[in-house]
């Protein structure tokens, strides 16, 4: 099914209408529609984990906890509005004996208007209709339409109707989300007038084709774009010696998780040479079975992706997973640090699915080496002892990171205040997260207002209000 | 003088050695750099200010004024990196009981790496060499490169030659702050791979091309342009009525600032038909000298802008400012709204110099609708009595606006924690301000630090920094 220009024009218009009364609401009616969005979702979770799990093949029990943590996502943003920080609240009081005057000045963040989102294969809840980037967009007070990412058209579907009619119960403007489907009303979405940002996550070239479509727009518009990423790990000897068989052991679930089909999936591993650590992972991947993966062109892309790295004389195969009855079976390559200086175009791009790369250094300078050839990841993590000295190899793991891990794996992405879901390019497009809390900031804009009476400002602005909420004035941050 | 690309690959390396200097060196070295560059510009103060009224014909008593506000301004920025609250500290303490169990993160905003800053004509101190762009970008911990604008080549050196002994003699980093000329060298250097954002004042075309270059990197980098702005102004029949000569003198004055040279000039005014108001503007303008405009191309452009102007046969001349011996005469247009609403693209285009166009309009509905035809602007200014009812006037400038007055005149743009110098597209191409305290959030990125040794956390993510600076752990905001 496809969204013809005329259906996207009706709900662009509806989004445009509904832009003021989502920018104006008061907090306690933003975060009600917030949590009636995750209420209604919770109520449907049989039907749609059903929907879902038809459609991806990702197991029930996956999806289960996904529809719990996008509908947290949905409450923890509700709890962002109430909290009001997000505002950036500033006032600077009228200085008549400054040199020159000085005005009275109200600062406050604002909506940016309707917002295109495009979900994502991988998380059919979390990063779809009403996934992270839906929710963040809602909270900064903004009527979202979301692209339906083609791997779960009905899912799609159902769960805006679900929105939809929980928010019209809940007494939000018709116009608040609509759904568009097929790539070219996908092109038109972020291209449409009445869009004023975009959020994107999926592949490093679909992500910079849309990208490119809102670079080029006559009025450019920010474009939040989530493409890929390797997520390196480094391990030291040090560490392999006193937990190697943990730590393969972790590797061997964390890459796997999913069918390797998550974003921050360890897709390079950086071991020192001659440290048993590559049996050990050979010893706990034997049992792990894989399964089908997402859609018909990852299920392609994977052994391509595969077979592309295996073409280089450098690569061995370490081992593969359990036999797997359909889909993707795991398997361990490995390779040499000095080839992956040579030749990070092909060693180093990512490969969606149950694969990792380990990649054997032989000391610190043979390793930095490999390491300056990595480009920016969403996570970098470092398993090191305290023994260690690993300042200069953290530099350079810092530089290419959003999240740099000093334990576990970079699989699961806790949806809090702190978390950031991003990197330097191409992890990400922006110097913003799609997940956590601050992911709001992507949908606000400045705006400041000079010498306003007191009846004329937006009311959280107004002094009754500050006293409730934390604010800046004068220089001081002050909280309620 | 022209750079070559060999000169820009060594300042390059050199920015690049610098970063992690910068990035990692403490407030209060940080501070002390800003500092050390506002002492060595005040005391060059006299030779700069020479330099630059030969270069710009500003006009002493302005420039010494504009030396104070960047002298004021690198010192602002040096109190928000010792205040803190800019690095956004985060964090959320583990969590073994939730599910799945949470790790310990902590989040902090950090330098992108080496900014490039494109100075323009009209501020050569404030926006220029070390004008806010360069103060922010090292603020957040990041060398800077500047392209000079060819409008003050001298100063610039000059400016860049004082810069850099200051920063040696204070302790910052060889490659701190270089200098790169010529239109070639500007295009190179946003496109240099070192280069990981770029702010830029000036023109719609010349901004637009800097953006383009940048957004069509292999790695995309930000682009923070401020490229113009016709900053509408409403005035009321009450506002008028009550003080119809008043707001006359002070639009006169305000359009003529700087023989118009501003970008926050008030470039159309919305006047009810048959006020008077046309006659008042032209007796306070009669008295109003023009002067020299900034550079050959600004000479040449102004009365081909208001050619194209009055070119609108619904456009007439109300008044001429007082003859002017060298350089541009201030002039007072005027047109309907009705011919606004249907030719915005001819009419409502940014004319730089002293002129401004007064647009007659027949109640509110005639207003609304030329309203909607105005772009993105840095300011819209409203001149109302509380007997008004402006809510529908107010949201469409709102929507229209990053800073909005309701008094006075939008020249003068005070350096504060409040202040926004931004709007939407074409005012700027971002969701950022380019003065005031929060400029410094262009030139920083997120990262998270996953169950980190305390040893191995910046300084400032330690428990023992934490107690001393602003920061939300566990959700709840906390001041030292």
């Amino acid at each position: 099914m496809t969204t013809t220009t005329e259906q996207l024009d009706v709900f662009a218009a509806a989004a445009a209408a509904a832009a003021p009364v989502w920018r104006t609401a008061p907090a306690s009616d933003r975060a009600a529609w917030l949590r009636a969005l995750a209420d209604a979702l919770d109520a449907a979770s049989d039907e749609v984990v059903e929907i879902a799990d038809r459609e991806t093949r990702l197991g029930a029990g996956r999806l289960r906890g996904e529809v719990a943590r996008t509908t947290g996502q949905l409450r923890l943003f509700a709890g962002v509005v109430e909290q009001g920080s997000y505002l950036e609240l500033t006032v600077d009081d009228a200085d008549a004996a400054a040199t020159p005057p000085r005005p009275e000045l109200r600062r406050m963040l604002t909506g940016v208007g309707p917002v295109a989102v495009f979900s994502a294969s991988n998380f059919p809840f979390a990063f779809s209709v009403l996934g992270g980037d839906t929710a963040s967009a809602l909270a900064a007070g903004n009527p979202v339409i979301v692209k339906a990412h083609s791997g779960h058209p009905e899912l799609s579907r159902r769960t805006a109707e679900i929105a939809a009619a929980a928010l019209e119960a809940a007494g939000a403007p018709a116009g608040s989300l609509a759904l568009v489907e097929g790539r070219e009303a996908g092109n038109a979405l972020v291209r449409h007038p009445v869009i004023q940002a975009a959020g994107f996550t999926g592949s490093l070239s679909g992500g910079r084709a849309l990208f490119d479509l809102a670079a080029s727009r006559p009025d450019p518009i920010p474009f939040y774009g989530e493409l890929g990423s390797i997520n390196p790990v480094v391990i030291t000897a040090a560490a392999i010696d006193a937990r190697g068989a943990q730590l393969a052991e972790g590797l061997a679930a964390s890459f796997t998780l999913g069918v390797g089909q998550f974003c921050t999936k360890p897709g390079v591993v950086f071991v020192p040479r001659g440290t048993g650590f590559e049996q050990a992972v050979a010893d706990a991947v034997t049992g792990i079975a894989g399964g089908p993966l997402l859609t018909d062109r990852i299920t392609e892309a994977f052994p391509a992706g595969v077979d592309a790295l295996t073409a280089d004389p450098s690569v061995t195969v370490v081992a593969h997973g359990a036999e797997t009855a359909e889909g993707a079976r795991p398997v361990v390559l490995a390779t040499d640090a000095a080839a992956v200086a040579d030749r990070a175009d092909t060693l180093l791009e990512e490969c969606f699915g149950p694969v990792t790369l380990l990649i054997r250094y032989d000391g610190e300078e043979d390793l930095h080496r490999a390491l300056r050839a990595v480009q920016g990841c969403l996570t970098a993590t470092l398993h090191a002892e305290d023994t260690d000295d690993v300042s200069a190899t953290l530099a350079l793991l810092q530089d290419r990171a959003g999240r740099v891990l000093f334990a576990g794996w970079p699989t699961g992405v806790a949806v809090t205040w702190s978390q950031h879901h991003g990197g330097p390019w191409p992890a990400t497009t922006s110097l913003h997260t799609s997940v956590g809390a601050t992911a709001i900031r992507r949908f606000l804009r400045p705006i400041v207002f000079q010498d306003a009476p007191e009846r004329l400002l937006p009311p959280v602005l107004r002094d009754e209000a500050l006293a409730t909420l934390p604010h800046r004035r004068n220089g001081v941050l002050t909280l309620p």
